[in-house]
């Protein structure tokens, strides 16, 4: 497919500057960038005098930016939605996740993905950094939905396997270009010692990043503090765990020590306020891993914990907390906010082909439509897009040069209707 | 004109209770509330064997509640949105606010009242509680474009008398059936004690309510401690304030003793968790107020410090902040938070006539689209509606019986380009 899009305002996020111009696309990746009046150089590379486009789209002044990185999802806990609420997260876990998620497989988890996707898609997202059972299923749903998916490791004592990681890592790696797969284990409290040196061996093997939830409530660093005597980024490192990079989910209950640990490992943080917020896990000092030049992303968590898999929330809260924390409401502005949602996220998922919006680049893309009143009148429409904006301002949502939603309404390859009810059939036999 | 809404999930506030059913509207007000079989009442009240219809809808299953009550806000501070943000609310005011509000007249408040009410009727808001400058020129924009609107007087030293705030207590109040004015001045730090002592005259005279922003910052809490050895509630209520009641706007910072006051002289507590966090005001204590029994209404406040104007949002940031503050997942549940913003807030705002969806009520309904991927699966809608609603799922919003925003567009009697325009104009002349 070759789609034009024109008469469109441009955030590439490679600066803060908005360019007025257009975007073409030819397949999955993106042709060219600019204001239109420089396009000789790609008919030369092309030998084309003329491209045949099968759309061209009219923006009408609207934003085109690269697409969210939801960078730490569970996607399948859509069925879980306001299932269990208004509980801290250990007896969250315990008495309510674990539970059904005993009853859940293969495919299940492929439906109840799907009806994650939709929700992405209406957000903006155009990646996910998912964490889940049975992995293979979890892609098949990313595929035939055309979403982009990084999943990892979520090797624990109870429901899956250092092997099963390693034998999904040489799967799912090159199987489709929309899918990869990294290491990574649940957690800390989730893992005996043992199984914890194992994954950092099969990290060594094949020199790889390793990903986990880490500190996400103080009750996990005060348990691993008794085992261990170390808080968890410090016990982890200790095993070699981040010879090779990776990261950690939440870090919400960090010491000077553990950001020393992810700043000489060259580790990711990703912040899930929503979901922090809502099991009162606490604010993550963001603010600090920025002054230390630690990455950060963005991630929604589950749709059980947030309950919305909803980027514009979570922007909104990265920097409102922030200030909250800091008592200063000049904490993280609003383009560092953004880099986040994108750069950032792409740089934690290892997607730097699909990270900002340049030529070559994968065609990830969406539009956000100023002409709603939230976004109106126009002073700045970065601080408008994270401050104000909403999942209403979605207009278009990109991934791979293929349109998965567009003004309201999802691909003809999409059945919502079917997804619901699946949703609903699977949540009356499990829940 | 005669509306019926049949097919629909109905939940009418007056309990937790979801009703399968239908409401029927006569001109402004609820004809009918229930299950379809029982209507031969209505038939006999009406002496009619048939009603004809000016519109069935079909609401596809799909909830309708009361509309959202914003119970505080400043409207034409639409223009105000991005332009000054991430810094505290004593600078924001005096360096950014205050100098361009000078610049503001009455016709311009017109306009920018307009696009908020543009925003509102995205959000599900169907009343606001709105204090500003010029309230005959918001009362205009108000009536033409059909909201709901409670005015506050704003007195303070510089720009609002009290002369003029009785002045529209008579004008307004019975103006219009969408319109009324209630007493209030901006707050003790902008008004000088003559004033407050003249203001609380006003009220006496008139046996009347008063409002105010109250205790919204700790500096504010510390200058008036310094000033007369009190906090705001307890020295406004040592000058005879609140002898007829009121209500205070933020209420982050408050003593046992300040909510004494509130509970002795049943005031009401506006929330406005957005704009306190964005001005990194702090976290007002929820759960305190709802124990003690204070009427908790919410807000958006002004667009400037928010910079939405979202009651999705507000939601989840109620219930949100309340469980970090405690530290306990379980403050605040998602019913208690949809009270507050509905029938908390009509109270608040004495809109008692249209608080909830019973027979004889004010037709303000909304329709909130449960066919939404963020809306499934269904465990329990209330939830799904604070934890994970966003605009995306307002699919009609009725004010006074009249359809003004319906699956994304706005009624035929509304220019949203004409306003948008002006909004920009407006940006560019003052700011």
């Amino acid at each position: 497919m070759n789609i034009r899009l024109y008469n469109a305002k441009i955030l590439t996020m490679e600066s803060e500057e908005i360019l007025e111009g257009e975007i073409w696309i030819q397949n999955e990746r993106i042709l060219y960038v600019g204001n239109g009046n420089d396009t000789e150089d790609v008919y030369n590379k092309l030998k084309l005098q003329s491209i045949i486009w099968d759309r061209e789209i009219d923006c009408e002044g609207n934003i085109l930016m690269p697409g969210f990185k939801n960078a730490h999802t569970h996607s399948a806990m859509t069925v879980l939605r306001s299932y269990a609420d208004d509980m801290p997260l250990q007896d969250w876990l315990n008495k309510q996740i674990f539970p059904v998620e005993a009853k859940m497989d293969g495919e299940m988890i492929y439906h109840l993905t799907k009806l994650a996707i939709l929700e992405y898609l209406t957000s903006g997202i155009t990646s996910i950094f998912d964490m889940y059972l049975t992995p293979e299923t979890i892609a098949d749903a990313c595929v035939d939905m055309g979403m982009r998916c990084v999943q990892v490791g979520g090797v624990n004592n109870f429901s899956q396997s250092v092997e099963l990681v390693e034998e999904m890592y040489q799967k799912l790696n090159g199987k489709n270009p929309l899918l990869s797969y990294v290491i990574g284990f649940h957690a800390e409290y989730t893992c005996s010692k043992e199984l914890l040196q194992k994954i950092a061996g099969l990290a060594r093997k094949y020199k790889a990043p390793v990903y986990a939830h880490i500190s996400e409530t103080a009750s996990e660093v005060e348990e691993c503090q008794k085992r261990y005597g170390m808080t968890p980024p410090v016990f982890l490192d200790s095993l070699g765990m981040f010879q090779y990079g990776g990261g950690g989910y939440h870090c919400v209950h960090m010491t000077e020590a553990d950001m020393d640990v992810f700043k000489r490992r060259n580790l990711n943080v990703v912040t899930n306020p929503g979901s922090n917020t809502k099991l009162a896990s606490g604010i993550a000092p963001i603010s600090e891993y920025l002054k230390r030049g630690i990455n950060v992303a963005i991630g929604t968590d589950g749709p059980s914990s947030n309950n919305c898999l909803d980027m514009f929330r979570e922007m909104f809260l990265v920097t409102g907390l922030a200030k909250l924390r800091e008592k200063d409401a000049s904490a993280v502005n609003a383009f560092e906010v953004l880099k986040m949602a994108t750069v950032n996220g792409a740089k934690a998922m290892n997607l730097l082909d699909a990270d900002v919006l340049a030529e070559g680049k994968l065609a990830d893309i969406i539009m956000i439509d100023l002409h709603q009143p939230n976004m109106q009148p126009i002073h700045n429409i970065q601080k408008n897009i994270v401050y104000s904006g909403s999942k209403q301002n979605v207009k278009m949502t990109m991934i791979h040069g293929r349109i998965l939603y567009e003004n309201g309404k999802f691909a003809d390859s999409i059945d919502t209707d079917a997804i619901y009810a699946k949703a609903n059939e699977i949540k009356e036999k499990i829940c």
